[in-house]
């Protein structure tokens, strides 16, 4: 169903010609004949025919713009840091492109590349996994686009920064296992080069020396950190006789792998077996039992991000890199106990 | 752990200046002094440096571009559509911008505003659920830059599409749950003004006909199609006491949604109500029960997209639009028969 509002295909449809000439008629553009510019806009009249505003006052303007990369769109926390974003943004006038770099560095680099010759006003990333040189973002720097990192933050640019405290939630979510009886935590880690990896696990590591647990290497599992491996990881335990009650992983994801695994093998949970992810997405309220999990306030980074880097845009003095650090919340649901 | 390949923050490091002035020294920067350049390039040279090779063949051009406008980036589908388009345009030598318009029309003017500015090749867009005046398409075309819609297409302009055909998708699901034994079937649709929500009711209601099935305006809820949404539906149809065993809902939210609200009235799924869904996101693997769906072919939407769309921007005849149609078929699983 339509509005009753007169459009330009209308009026081509009345006159048998295209929206196009009808719009180029209208602009009184000199590739129309006279005859149709009249005819066109004697019946735009008639029918009292409404240009659309907006599109007319931003057709000769850019306006403000962000870009964005992040590593990949259709993980939850990268969406909804860009919604966080374009919240703020969007109030402020700004308005916001988005790259993928499919955690490739050389996608990265032209991405980038894209971003300054679109003469964007500002930048806003989060790093690929294997991104080991910095140049592409030294390019931004000398292109005076200011930029600010999330997340995964290059750890060689001083500049503008929004993290989450790793070590701080994993301990916590660590923690809460231990507190609620589990003596045998097992820790699902993230890839090994990444910091985000290396400080939930030191959380992790950190929570059972305090609590005189021992930490054993055969309870840590390196990458495992999609739906799939979560499970295989399972699976590898569970063949090997290792025994364990509880499991901290780096993300949601491997959590519910876990799950999956967990109940194949007619293992309760949380009564034999607790799970603590890391995030908060959507699944983890959805999976059963829901996921106690670590709520990383990606909205949140998002909007701060913004606030930073308009800042930056917007001031005429020198200002020393700021670094904002957002703190994970456990969200208790019914997979711990 | 960094790679021991020679950075330019090293070089920097090492001499005590700044990364961004080692990058203008190593160029011939005339803002560079004499003393710097030379002790810069010989360090350089010492250290083994290697420029990013990427980075500099990239420094002039811009490249080509492909810009995307979806409604939001969040849904599954639209991310698994970009992955698509992004598969076959990298392969061709495209680079990708994305814009969401958050389901606002303004905002959707404002990115095509954007992807114009920025002197994009081609765009791909699906619409926003608001949509109804379509100038801003019309001046995309103005601009002489190809489009291509999928999904959510444009009625009135004759562009290239890639569509999926809802109404023999619907069909099919529908016809399935009543070969499977279900006589009252409930449809959870989706917002009366989208092609699509219009064309998955009509394949419900072609397939109660055509089986001698009374179709009751009672069994179809408008505008059911979030997790929300589809538990509060299925309270409401317990509550009027509306006896039914088989819904076949507009999106895989609604379906979880509903099967949520199921199982907390003690009912059994399959066995009392069969679920059926749309799109075979990833939550219908990971639901408990998993979901029966319809999938939807997101990423080769996007692929065939991307080949249309490459085919306009680079043939030099003109010729006729082209509607592709991408068949939806049934993933069964454990929510049915």
């Amino acid at each position: 169903m339509r509005s009753a509002q007169i459009t330009i295909k209308d009026i081509a449809k009345e006159l048998g010609i295209s929206a196009s000439t009808v719009s180029r008629a209208l602009k009184d553009h000199p590739d129309i004949s006279e005859k149709t510019r009249i005819a066109v806009q004697e019946l735009a009249k008639k029918l009292h025919y409404k240009p659309n505003a907006i599109a007319l006052s931003l057709r000769q303007s850019k306006g403000n713009v962000i870009g964005i990369i992040v590593p990949q769109i259709v993980h939850q926390f990268f969406s909804s840091v860009i919604s966080g974003i374009e919240e703020h943004a969007f109030k402020k006038g700004y308005n916001i492109i988005i790259c993928q770099s499919n955690e490739s560095e050389e996608r990265e680099i032209q991405n980038t590349q894209i971003l300054i010759s679109s003469r964007v006003d500002g930048v806003i990333i989060a790093m690929t996994k294997e991104t080991q040189n910095y140049e592409h973002f030294i390019n931004i720097r000398e292109n005076n686009i200011p930029m600010v990192f999330f997340d995964r933050v290059c750890p060689e640019l001083d500049t503008d920064r929004v993290i989450i405290d790793d070590r701080e939630a994993a301990y916590k979510a660590t923690e809460y296992l231990i507190k609620t009886g589990c003596k045998r935590i097992v820790h699902f880690a993230g890839p090994p080069n990444l910091d985000i990896s290396k400080n939930r696990q030191q959380g992790y590591i950190d929570a059972l020396i305090d609590n005189k647990l021992t930490h054993d290497k055969e309870l840590i599992i390196s990458t495992a950190d999609t739906l799939k491996k979560g499970g295989i990881a399972v699976k590898d335990l569970l063949s090997k006789n290792i025994t364990f009650d509880g499991i901290f992983t780096v993300n949601d994801m491997a959590a519910v792998g876990a799950m999956k695994e967990l109940k194949k093998h007619g293992l309760k949970i949380p009564e034999q077996v607790s799970i603590f992810g890391f995030t908060n997405e959507n699944i983890s309220k959805i999976s059963t039992p829901s996921l106690s999990t670590v709520e990383q306030h990606g909205f949140k980074m998002g909007y701060i991000a913004s606030k930073l880097l308009l800042k930056r845009i917007n001031s005429k003095d020198a200002f020393n890199a700021i670094t904002k650090v957002v703190n994970g919340k456990l969200v208790i649901r019914k997979s711990t106990f």
